[in-house]
């Protein structure tokens, strides 16, 4: 049974309905570009994902690479993916024409990136690794950085890595221990392990540039002190053909629960006098840096979790249409024909939680990539500043929301298919398995919901925070106006009320008492996430019912519009009123798990 | 790092102050038991799940069974565990001595059981399953089947299977279309083919003896035509040594995402002329006789959810106690020792939701075991009868609340565990692979749904619900006379209040509009199951609450007592409060996903 990757009626609402899409050619920076050249750049990632990518997902989860002792094995099927992908330029598509990019905008990127990631999450992890690590010696490298490492990593020749945790200490990067010795010439040798680092090594490419976190030599403690290196596996001589082999080592790769065809290594540097190592922009800044592309990452890591539960809505939505099995409870007939399951309320309802989660968190992230957008090419100060804001702001929900609730979509899907969704002969189990990472990396949820409640919602005197709020008020104002909708506006208010008084409340006990103030941040997050995508619901349903109101409408847009309205529905009855229980636990400062003792465990 | 099998401490508690197994050998059938012979017989079973199954639970795992197109290849560990409990007595333990048993209660059977689980849970479907099929013989078969296959079934020389699904249903048993046909000599032959059978070929036992379900060429259409029959892998000559081989072919193996270790086949009956079988009690019976094997099963799902969910929690406890990673919120010396991440609110979150997902399950199958108990052997009848409809009532929420919240808790154990929970290299993902299975097998969850809402609560004028009612009320009273559990009387009051009003108003719905009335069945045994929970947990409070008043109690009680007031605590402040909105969305009779429609998704 062949499902489509993601939905294209649904991308080209989302672009150009609900996000102003169809309007960046009005931008400086594209105006050689216009909705065909978006649709065709879509329509390129579509074809080379469907053929280069989707061929070998099951295939690459059950022949997970492997490392003989000299080389890591890789199904060839993955160098042919990576070539592809490369080939087609999307490893450059976002630099500047004179960069040798397609200086293509973020929002058709990233809605690119979603359909390889749907066609094959796992084979991803080099595709998104190495344009991470080129945007960050890209902003942040020196010229001559630049000139040796962009070109190839631009072709597809070098690969990219971050290298950022250590076997010691997992999200706590304050207190990593691989250090730098600075040398004579200007260079510096690196001593130490890193661990869970995606692509660290493989048969892809001539060579890989890993961006390491270290602590120079005398630097200061804490997170203060990390500097940030790149340092290749092969040095690049002058002329930019490859060199001597570095000092870095596989250690060892891990074997995951999914995501199989990345591989995921423990590499060990300076076991043999120091790996070559070259400083990115100024010494003990390496943090700060390095947070751009965690920043990048975490957007990519909600989009990677928005399509597999994207996917495994597809597939179960149309097992459900054809699977016949049992009667409605209002058929006593056993002679009566065998309905399909989809007819089931309870299998309709768990379809509909996975269009909520799986069309929700797309819609999150392509606005996060238009927020990105925004903030580097919008034509006045005014919004660039706004979605810069915005961004900061809501980047743990774009990391989280859909990481939690895409994998949640994916168990879904399992237990539509029953028995079926439990075995490998069927694709959706291995969906939650590769799902299942994306709550962990890129900061586990629980260091998103401190990042969110400790750190962003107070910046700036709650700047994010209230153009956030004037973002849902607006929706809700055009709501109120549309019979359609109109019902929405008074829950959705209610609840961004009571989050308003949370945070109020949080904010004030944070300063005298962080530990109680940020005890239930991870809840917190799940309530910001939750009437995050209320919200976003209720944008999607309000451009449905104006999408409803055109005349002459096909059916199928008809019934399109139709569907958004009713996942409207069915996030609002059944998704939303669980604010209530979060709001009220963080408004008591519940502290039965900070009060537990280890011994009573 | 080596983790115990369950918690020692906490099996006396449920059995020995929370339940009332002590007094077990009061009764008749147990007057030779004591509890230093329960506990010898749990020792037993201990020391057999350390020596015999924990051994190959990760290599059975990474080396499922294969078929070589003659024979099962399972790794030889299996067949070594196998035979040390055959050898032990526990094909056997539950019968009466004249039986060749050793007249073991239930309850004690149970935990016995759940040590097996606990070490490999994926070498038990053999176990189990062939229990199952015996008692089946035992209870309906006739004196001759009796004699024939139970004692090499109790032996462990054969096997037991239970093939009830097929390709083309799953759940839906009225429509099942494997067919018999009747033979002069009485014997019948099989012509069809199962799917999903656990166990249904393997190398571990001489023989197989598979328990079918199928219809009697020309019997009535739907549940009531529906026949039980054993059908043996090789036919059993009249002094009981094996004969020819039947006609059941082994069509294929299914690749699990978990639970690998036992073989789930497909297996075609008949395609040589037909599979020689023995209709079991009376023709078209079958399904009831099934229900007796399923019910059994129902609480051995139960039980193995709250297995794996007790080993998650005891893992990812372990590793929080001693993986040092970041500080609190309130410390801000970057030079200050990194905290042990058990100190981290959010960690302690998700160790106390495993403790009481996984405490509170055991518990549950527990009463339920000693429910089982009594409806056989309490002295007096209307013990014996309120034990039958109370484990009536209870077995949807036995079977579904541990396999949907156990493998909740086995997410959190791979979240605690952050990037280690999720490779292979660490136990906890298995857990959660194993664990997956259990919402779907016996039963999907929706299945019960329906039948604890549609059939069970209902029942006997509600019998059964008041019976539970009355329970819960028993317990309220007693925490109401403690200073440490009065506080909890108020909210599961209100939350049982509730559960009356919905009820009542859901049956009142049923019998006119079943479509609705049962739409979001889930929703209530999702409710029914919380607050059975929440009783079970007060109920753990008043037993720990009376246990922390005696005298002298060591240091080591103390805590324990304190963990289960504590996790009642976390209970009901964070898992009781979510009654509200479902009660809620159950009263409004909330039909959005009921009125979705197919072209809408």
């Amino acid at each position: 049974m062949n499902t489509p990757l993601l939905n294209e009626r649904d991308i080209a609402f989302l672009l150009y309905e609900l996000l102003d899409t169809g309007r960046l050619p009005d931008r400086e920076r594209y105006r050689e570009h216009s909705r065909e050249v978006f649709d065709a750049t879509l329509q390129t990632a579509r074809t080379i994902a469907e053929k280069y990518f989707a061929n070998h997902n099951a295939k690459g989860d059950a022949n997970e690479p492997t490392f003989d002792g000299a080389q890591v094995q890789l199904i060839p099927e993955t160098k042919a993916a990576w070539d592809a992908f490369a080939g087609a330029g999307f490893l450059a598509a976002g630099y500047d024409y004179e960069e040798g990019g397609l200086q293509l905008p973020e929002v058709i990127l990233r809605t690119a990136m979603a359909y390889i990631n749907a066609a094959n999450i796992s084979t991803t992890g080099y595709l998104f690794l190495s344009i991470g690590a080129a945007n960050l010696i890209h902003a942040f490298g020196s010229e001559a950085q630049k000139a040796r490492y962009l070109p190839p990593m631009r072709e597809g020749r070098f690969a990219g890595t971050m290298a950022m945790t250590e076997p010691a200490q997992g999200s706590a990067l304050a207190d990593i221990r691989t250090y730098a010795v600075e040398q004579p010439d200007g260079t510096y040798r690196l001593f130490g392990q890193k661990m869970f680092i995606s692509g660290g090594d493989q048969s892809l490419t001539e060579n890989i540039v890993h961006m390491v976190l270290a602590r120079i030599k005398g630097a200061p403690v804490g997170v203060k002190g990390i500097s940030l290196f790149i340092c290749p596996k092969f040095l690049v001589n002058e002329d930019g053909s490859p060199g001597a082999r570095n000092d870095v080592a596989l250690a060892g790769l891990l074997h995951k629960m999914g995501w199989r065809n990345t591989t995921s290594t423990v590499l060990s540097f300076g076991e043999q006098g120091g790996a070559v190592a070259y400083l990115v922009g100024e010494a003990h800044k390496g943090l700060g840096y390095m947070f751009q592309m965690m920043n990048e990452a975490r957007i990519a890591v909600g989009l990677g979790a928005a399509a597999l539960a994207y996917q495994g809505f597809n597939y179960s939505l149309a097992y459900a249409r054809q699977r016949p099995q049992g009667r409605l409870p209002s058929s006593k007939d056993p002679l009566s024909k065998q309905v399909n399951i989809i007819a089931h309320a309870d299998v309709k309802r768990m379809l509909l939680a996975q269009k909520a989660y799986a069309e929700g968190s797309l819609a999150l992230c392509l606005y996060a990539s238009s927020l990105f957008e925004d903030q580097s090419t919008a034509p006045d100060s005014e919004t660039r500043r706004r979605a810069a804001l915005l961004l900061d702001l809501l980047t743990p929900v774009v990391k989280s929301w859909p990481s939690k609730y895409g994998t949640k979509a994916n168990e879904l899907a399992i237990q539509v298919l029953g028995g079926s969704g439990y075995i490998r002969e069927y694709p959706v189990e291995q969906y939650y398995r590769d799902n299942r990472l994306n709550p962990i990396h890129e900061g586990a949820e629980a260091i998103h919901g401190i990042d969110l409640l400790g750190r962003k919602v107070g910046m700036q005197q709650m700047a994010g925070y209230s153009a956030f709020r004037e973002n849902v008020a607006a929706t809700i104002r055009e709501a109120a106006g549309l019979e359609a909708t109109a019902g929405f506006t008074a829950p959705l208010e209610a609840a961004m009320t009571r989050l308003d008084e949370v945070t109020r409340h949080l904010l004030g006990v944070i300063p005298a008492n962080p530990d109680l103030g940020l005890a239930n941040a991870t809840v917190y997050l799940d309530l910001f996430g939750r009437i995050t995508l209320a919200w976003l619901w209720l944008w999607q349903a309000v451009t449905a019912a104006e999408g409803l109101n055109q005349p002459g409408l096909p059916q199928a847009d008809h019934d399109f519009y139709q569907g958004k309205l009713h996942t409207t529905r069915y996030f609002f009855q059944w998704e939303l009123p669980e604010t209530d229980v979060m709001a009220d636990l963080l408004s008591r400062l519940e502290a039965t798990p900070l009060e537990m003792q280890d011994a009573w465990f």
